[in-house]
């Protein structure tokens, strides 16, 4: 097995201490060779250090006191615009029915998974977070109401081991010839 | 970079040769090691060998020839049975609104993903597909209407060496502190 796949944690304690730049670009660099649908690269990211927007942005995540050990936030953002003309208004929620929002939110969720074997890759770990809703994040940090914001990324190096969490059995997830 | 993300590629032309079922476990087994909301793991993966099930698979897929290379196809199937009870009558296509689907689609894509990168570790290649209705694959294989299809996955020994294709330059993906 991949020993990134097999060591990976979601990580909710880091240390004080800071990541280094050129790791935060190698990580964004990994989601950029991800595939896509047609190849249209629908993500964008949102690197975010600054102590007052980490505050605002965990508290629009259900107030998730853990995420401020966090270094570093990375805001993975889908542009459903790659698949839909900008002349065309398009307001994203949770309960948008579109079918392009269901493809950007399946790229971008490639792309950010990425990064997550990246960042274990170099030593460091993460956390996927999506427990916000749009409309509260997005005006936070400005974002149009034509994205849609898959995941907030905690990104730092741990200072915990949690075991794996329990999985469900193999045999209980695959079928074979059919449902 | 890990070297799985940066050599792997979306295969469309696949080498006459099995695929040890071993191999196949294994990548299925990395899948189930990925990370979801809550770890509610709403992944569920159909193996498929026959060359008649194919042929009706990649039919409903768009007709894309090249399919019928690959000796395995699997079909990923996000079940939001996960975040939904079973006594709430539910149908889910293209354009359903549930905010439930949005996350099982998020959680699937992770896995696979996951099972791309394993399979590139084992020297095999994948391409995500995902061309088709669910209206039309899902009675091929007899998958209720409350399951959402996520990806027909092909996966075989790699008979040609694609370059990589296009990607938007790093800094376009990038902003910091705000949109």
């Amino acid at each position: 097995m991949l020993s990134e796949i097999q060591n990976r944690r979601s990580i909710r304690k880091y240390k004080n201490k800071d990541v280094e730049k050129e790791k935060i670009l190698q990580i964004i660099d990994s989601a950029r060779l991800s595939p896509s649908g047609s190849n249209t690269q629908p993500w964008n990211f949102i690197v975010i250090t600054s102590e007052t927007m980490k505050e605002k942005i965990t508290y629009a995540d259900h107030s998730q006191s853990w995420m401020m050990t966090a270094p570093v936030f990375i805001v993975c953002v889908a542009d459903i615009r790659c698949r839909i003309d900008s002349n065309v208004t398009i307001w994203l929620d949770e309960n948008s029915p579109e079918p392009e929002l269901k493809q950007i939110i399946r790229d971008t969720s490639i792309a950010i998974e990425h990064m997550c074997l990246q960042a274990e890759h170099l030593g460091l770990s993460t956390c996927w977070t999506a427990w916000f809703n749009q409309k509260d994040l997005r005006p936070i940090l400005g974002i149009p109401e034509d994205k849609y914001v898959c995941c907030v990324l905690t990104l730092g190096y741990n200072d915990e081991l949690p075991k794996q969490r329990p999985r469900r059995p193999l045999n209980e997830l695959i079928r074979y010839e059919k449902w």
